[in-house]
């Protein structure tokens, strides 16, 4: 008998606590009141959708384009017709299956019609299950950038399957784990020791315990941060490099790639400033990881995309640092520390081998 | 120097306490921390976008179609991808400048961009000062139905200038009323001696005092019930009739009008069951606001318009009486009482003139 394991996360009242559960088959277990508008991606495997309709019974099951292709104000505008359409009342919920960024998609549709009903999420990628699914934040991108409308509506109930980790692309298993990395190096050193373990992967059996506690640390943080205005920004660990990174790509980088990236430089920095010294490890995982490959890149090419960051101040970035494993701290880097370790960073990732298509 | 009245309202936490200004010449004192998105709608007067300018001094400032051409989801993605272009971030405001459609659309863009930023509203209809400006409800239209989409999003300041409601043609005024006289019956008797007055209109010289009593009802049921679960619903005083025959004339009624019908029609049901008689009252009201003339219609035309209302239980639509003046309740009304009324409303309603154009 697989473990099913629960997190319970503290959202902003009135919203209400809401269980995350995960383990292999949950996907049969799903219990939503109410009618049901199910929300899935085109590129779904099909057998996730039939044991979700299955156990649903949806009022309807509304397929929208993979991936960010979901994620535009007209599908927005053509779901909330086909929404009326169907008679969906307050009493009735919208669920979620499928990757971050359905589950984003589906949230901010339930937040905003009729003015909110209940949500539901099934994550189905890595990425979504650890970092999506938890926290409220539900969004839409515009042609100007991204996740730039949405709201903060938590779910009432997440199911996390992680049977569905098996049919994923492996890149795409390895884009997710940098996040469950990245939550291991800011809260959970034990957790650390299980992704860089060489039986981690979508047939690990440890996988359910291992997804479970990448949420626990999120769920953590943002039961005692909902609306981001203090220790949530820990979460951006690496994120400073790999936001930077994705928009220099102009999107060609996924995010779980450029987080891989951007673990590794936020180590080096913690280093040169004398903090804790976890480069081996974030060496260690990108070795594993095997991020897309990046072309030649120069520190001043992607000085102007890090100056975006939303954690700057009147001092510039306050980046995310490790004072010891797990102990995460905002601070201020000098610009010549920045740029020293992003000389020894590009000495580590790059092997000159091919570039980012 | 004319008075300036303070009405505060308190919306469901997290959201803070905020208060409405009520007074003449409150255009000139607009003060908003942060830059300002400013949105109107084309139809309002250039002196009221002037004064509004002048005391906020907007970032940018996005003109948008009069009344309900406004809500709509193709206004929204436009209004969205100004403020991105406008580099608008978490620290700035929306103001809406307007009618109740325009602070509806400004309160759902405010809502959602960067999931949520500051709100602020400067009504410039009666209809909008009294009804709109209080409660937290934002939306938009969908082809499918009115306010299908939405938010409760709070503005931080309300500034009510009864200087604008001079500029508005007589029926619109007249049209705000009925929301004025329907919060005067269900909960300040005092206010209905004001509203039935000869003076009362645009240049009545207890314009802003009338006008913060009737803010002043919703805002104290707003804040006891802000999410629309008890004694709000009392807020719909006529309104079952009103939106039926909204609904029946595709639009071409305006609301105002309709509800001046409507609370005739409830004081009938009132009388019929031996509740409050308050039918001398809204008849006055009804000869003094001359709402757009009805074409022929028949109960049984009507009927399943008033079936759709949102207060229906499986017992049927429940209707919001007066047990006395001041004192609403919540009941289900027999067919035969609903017919019998509505036959002596026609008798009372219908003057053969013309009909609704």
């Amino acid at each position: 008998m697989a473990p099913i394991e629960s997190v319970t996360v503290s959202p902003e009242p009135p919203q209400p606590p809401y269980t995350v559960t995960v383990g292999a088959g949950v996907l049969g277990q799903l219990s939503v009141p109410g009618r049901v508008a199910l929300i899935y991606p085109e590129d779904l495997p099909p057998q996730w959708l039939q044991q979700a309709q299955t156990s649903l019974q949806p009022h309807v099951a509304l397929r929208v384009p993979a991936r960010d292709g979901c994620k535009t104000l007209a599908v927005y505008t053509d779901l909330l017709s086909q929404l009326a359409q169907a008679g969906l009342t307050r009493q009735d919920a919208v669920v979620g299956l499928g990757g971050g960024a359905v589950t984003d998609l589906a949230g901010f549709l339930a937040a905003s019609y009729l003015r909110g009903v209940s949500f539901y999420t099934v994550p189905t990628t890595l990425l979504g299950m650890v970092d999506a699914a938890v926290g409220g934040k539900t969004g839409l991108n515009l042609p100007e950038g991204k996740n730039l409308v949405g709201a903060f509506w938590s779910p009432l109930h997440v199911w996390c399957d992680v049977n569905t980790l098996a049919t994923l692309p492996p890149q795409t298993f390895r884009e997710g784990a940098a996040e469950v990395f990245k939550h291991s190096l800011i809260a959970d050193p034990a957790l650390q020791e299980r992704v860089l373990d060489p039986a981690f992967g979508p047939s690990d059996p440890q996988l359910t315990a291992t997804v479970a506690a990448a949420i626990r640390v999120k769920a953590d943080i943002v039961s005692r941060d909902p609306r981001e205005k203090g220790e949530r920004a820990f979460l951006n660990y690496g994120h400073t490099l790999a936001h930077a990174l994705e928009a220099w790509s102009g999107g060609r980088l996924a995010h779980g790639d450029a987080v891989g990236y951007g673990l590794h430089y936020a180590a080096l920095l913690g280093r040169a400033l004398g903090l804790a010294d976890v480069t081996a490890r974030t060496a260690a995982f990108l070795a594993w990881q095997q991020p897309q490959p990046l072309p030649p890149l120069s520190f001043e090419a992607l000085q102007p995309y890090l100056a975006r960051d939303k954690k700057a101040d009147l001092g510039g970035v306050r980046w995310v640092l490790l004072r010891e494993p797990g102990q995460p701290t905002l601070q201020h880097v000098p610009l010549a520390v920045l740029r020293e370790a992003f000389r020894q960073w590009q000495a580590d990732v790059y092997d000159g081998s091919n570039a980012l298509s």
